[in-house]
């Protein structure tokens, strides 16, 4: 096990949970209530080498982003992002003009998504580039969307095509803010998140959470044009990359068999659901083969090292 | 000018600032407002040989100083805290032991300020150690105490002595945040700030916000041990070191004469405060010798680099 795998597991038991706090480490994002408030509140820390490669794309693309992760994290928890906290580390020797396109590339999605950005902290160091935000936003009277909550004989919908997210959909793809929060006030969803370490993986997580199981109609699965393009070099068939790609930032939810089918017939969604299986009683996750056979499914995703 | 600085300052101008948040960057912590909430956000983003020396201090106390500076933040805005999210990324190799040891740090002192840790986000990569912490707080009935609301003819006050931080007090503080509520609650105090850059740099600051300015009364500003061990190494006096050295951690508070007269008489108080000098109409600083000379004061200190 990795040491973020080990570390997350030993904080999570650690911390102490106060009562204002209903959720807290291991979620898209934290859900503050009490007080007259109910927010979620969410942070990702982008690396370069990790994140992105500097050098490799422009400034303002790894600013995008930084800010785009976050409010996939909102979307996954369907409340309205309001405003931003953001905080950089620049390498030593970093221009200002740089700096610029970096935050121009934040502006513009923050500009998009009605996002305040009020703050932040900013240093220069002989590292390279770091930025960390944290984001939150204000659940609606339909509440949080969460993901210890699918119930048995839900469908599985994910809302577009997955995999091969390296060749450029993890820089360039739109959160889902606004198709979550129309899900969301049309159906009566059990559960959700969003795909950012592999579906196989994260479907793993949202099951464990609601202590269910899942079953995967393998052909079911939607799979990316960039996940076919990647494959003719990789050693992994399309679909492999579509169940264990990282970064696909779509969102992954659960919902009663007829409201999954009334979801699957809106036409007016601004973008299309794929049924991809079903929520089962047996813990863990099984693969249904096109011929019907059904076996065990290895969850594979980005393993945070 | 230094990288931050300019940016900063571009930032500042290009940021839009939305309607329900009153201030922003530049300031020690954000104040959102509207919806039913009055809350301050801080972030501070620490950086190995930046703010500490991996290697040369314990894990414990490093992520200790990761909350205490954004504890400081919140007390000299006068704001109960509330909650954080912390963000990390490990240097690969980083021992588990090593990493809940920081985590350890950082849980002791928010037990001790009833700080709830809700979330964060945990990465390795090929660089040093950095931690980026969130935090929010409540603004009580007195409302927040801000840095550009100094009135001239205020006394200046600082709550501790000063300089030498860097021997052992920018990691072991104890946030101000019991004694800001404190003279907060007992006292209309007009203008405040945390004092984290050294006295000269970060007055400067808060005149300059309240378009005001100020006179140090040299031979009242309090010196602390470390500043006089120092000066015995350095090619700075003692008073110097309290003048320009960073991480003081002290509140630097402004307030009209009578009432900073019943503060300096109050025995109450968790601390002592020092008068250091007053506000002015006429912008800039100034430094009254005990001689009664009065000369600019060049506003010197910890600049981001």
């Amino acid at each position: 096990m990795s040491l973020e795998s080990e570390f997350v597991r030993w904080l999570t038991e650690r911390v102490v949970q106060r009562d204002h706090v209903l959720r807290g480490i291991g979620d898209d994002a934290a859900i503050v209530a009490g007080d007259q408030r109910n927010q979620v509140i969410t942070t990702d820390l982008l690396c370069d080498g990790v994140h992105f490669r500097w050098g490799e794309v422009s400034a303002a693309r790894i600013g995008r982003k930084a800010l785009a992760v976050n409010l996939s994290d909102i979307a996954a928890m369907a409340a309205i992002p309001e405003a931003a906290v953001i905080s950089v580390a620049f390498p030593r020797g970093f221009a200002l003009a740089e700096a610029q396109q970096l935050y121009e590339g934040i502006l513009e999605l923050a500009d998009q998504f009605d996002v305040a950005v009020i703050g932040g902290d900013t240093n220069s160091w002989s590292a390279p580039l770091v930025i960390s935000v944290t984001m939150w936003g204000r659940v609606t009277e339909h509440g949080p969307l969460r993901r210890d909550t699918a119930q048995v004989g839900d469908r599985i919908l994910v809302t577009g095509p997955l995999g091969g997210s390296i060749l450029s959909h993890h820089l360039d793809f739109t959160p889902r803010v606004r198709e979550s929060l129309l899900l969301r006030s049309r159906y009566d969803l059990h559960a959700g998140m969003d795909l950012t370490d592999g579906l196989s993986l994260d479907l793993s997580r949202l099951v464990a959470s609601s202590q269910v199981g899942a079953e995967l109609q393998l052909d079911a699965v939607p799979i990316s044009n960039d996940a076919r393009l990647l494959s003719q070099s990789s050693h992994k068939s399309p679909l492999e990359h579509a169940l264990t790609d990282g970064e696909d930032f779509e969102l992954l939810l659960t919902a009663a068999p007829d409201v999954a089918a009334r979801i699957m017939s809106d036409k007016d969604l601004l973008l299309s659901c794929h049924d991809v299986g079903k929520i089962i009683a047996e813990p863990g996750l099984w693969s249904i083969t096109p011929g019907g056979q059904r076996t065990r499914l290895q969850p594979q995703g980005y393993e945070h090292r």
